[in-house]
């Protein structure tokens, strides 16, 4: 018998969705409250829920033998005074589409002038100024996971070049041309977008610093869906306001909700969209945890396990 | 020996283009001006040019065999007044991409509640908001030649399920149910977005009016890149300032520029994109011409012949 503690703000949905399943052998206990769990955590051998209310609740559980976070970045678990002998698995493949809308969402909109397009209507003005488009331009993908492999293939849809900067991998069949190590310069050269989704890790902190961005033609926009510590903030706000930028769409950030007196606040041409990219859905989640319930029951490896080394 | 008229706003770059293809047996006079044009017109058997142009010269043009417009509307040649005794070819074909990436600019800004999370952002408030998907939504197309077929494929890229009504096709892989004739209520029903593509003709005028508007759900978003003879613009502007339709984005209208005073200046949740949409590039048309000036030569059918009846 295996005992499941499911914590999570969207407990609820995660019980009903878990619960359908009828998987063997488990009973399951649901809460948002991460105090609540730590009064019986001693009992479960299983976890499903949030880094973040997990990392509270962890010290205490001294049963656990898994762990699925349901989130794709694990950051809260990975600090070395916790706890790392258990499996930990992550959410993986599942965020690609949602973060193909977030990333050409705001593409299209900046080809075709949306913000602009508005102002000219409410000023009451016909304004026929020809749109950009996305064919032709290039892209550059700052880590090619299962998500930057989602934002290629968007972009080859679109007719975009893409550019991939990895550690090593060159496994995808939509980008046009690998960068790796110290090229980081010459990827970003002639980029019209840059697109970070890389993972934190040791190799990626401040990755997007005064010299990549410097690289960047003043045409280029930034976007970054992924994490907030791989931007040199106060490198790229800089860059913005002495205009050798045109624009960036940031999602996340070093420290969030992002602080009042943030100089990102008053930024020019720079759009804050406040953590919201790829929301974990309990439906796409519930499904990753169900098929690695069943891989632990069957003894086999199970998907997604984080290296607590590499971070990711 | 042919002798041809390029008459266009763009006639330098048609020259250009045109001119670096070394057609044999042409002569190219090009000009952007109508009243010029006019001047030698009876020497000129082939003809290049946009419709709102072209129709000035039309009566002068008696030795003409055969005239490429660089719109896909020809509406301003199918006046009766005006002779029908030449070939007339459209663009076709070649507005798929540009039409996907702004009727995809505005679902994507919609679901991602673009402007919603800049005026939070002017306000200096965090808006962790949850944005919408298109994935799973439903699409409805007035039309499915080229335009609406790559539409459909668009659609199908961002995980979504697509309607068509047609007269009577139903070619295109990437529409899961056609609608047909009396039945555009029941292909209304449903839909999170319409979106209509119909060239102009007798059946089309009007198509989206208070009936088909009734019929679509109070959450669903009327995109027109079109033709705005499809619109009963005062149904359409009556449904979006009664809150029964949450928005439009209209790209065409029945008067252009949209007059000053005309109701859609002053209509809630509507977006005007001044006929932008799909603009013609020489570099996309120009090789129209070029197959069909090839075909002429070896006495082979032109491609995208106008019916003057059909109107397309």
């Amino acid at each position: 018998m295996h005992s499941l503690l499911i914590l999570s703000r969207r407990a609820a949905d995660y019980h009903r969705l878990v619960g359908a399943a009828q998987l063997p052998d488990l009973a399951i206990t649901s809460t948002t409250d991460a105090e609540e769990a730590r009064a019986r955590a001693g009992e479960y051998d299983v976890m499903l829920g949030e880094p973040s209310l997990f990392r509270h609740v962890l010290p205490a559980m001294t049963a656990l033998r898994w762990a699925q976070a349901t989130w794709a970045g694990v950051e809260p678990l990975l600090d070395p005074s916790l706890r790392r002998d258990y499996i930990l698995t992550n959410a993986r493949g599942v965020f690609g589409g949602l973060m193909s809308e977030y990333v050409f969402a705001y593409l299209l909109a900046h080809e075709r002038r949306i913000f602009e397009k508005h102002a000219s209507q409410v000023a009451g003005r016909w304004n026929a100024t020809p749109p950009g488009t996305l064919r032709g331009k290039q892209i550059g993908l700052l880590g090619v996971g299962s998500i930057g492999g989602a934002l290629a293939r968007t972009a080859k849809h679109f007719g975009m070049r893409v550019r991939g900067y990895t550690r090593a991998s060159e496994g995808c069949p939509d980008v046009d041309v690998y960068f790796h190590g110290d090229s980081r310069v010459a990827f970003a050269t002639n980029l019209d977008y840059l697109v970070s989704v890389v993972p934190t890790t040791a190799g990626t902190r401040h990755i997007v610093d005064a010299a990549l961005l410097g690289a960047l033609p003043p045409h280029a926009i930034f976007i970054n869906p992924g994490r907030g510590s791989v931007v040199d903030e106060p490198a790229l706000a800089a860059a913005l306001t002495d205009g050798r930028l045109a624009g960036a769409v940031l999602d996340v950030f070093q420290q969030e909700p992002l602080p009042p007196g943030h100089v990102f606040w008053r930024t020019p041409n720079l759009l804050i969209t406040s953590h919201t990219a790829a929301l974990s859905a309990p439906e796409d989640i519930a499904p990753v945890f169900i098929e690695n319930y069943r891989r632990l029951l069957r003894r086999e490896p199970l998907l997604h396990q984080v290296d607590f080394e590499l971070g990711y």
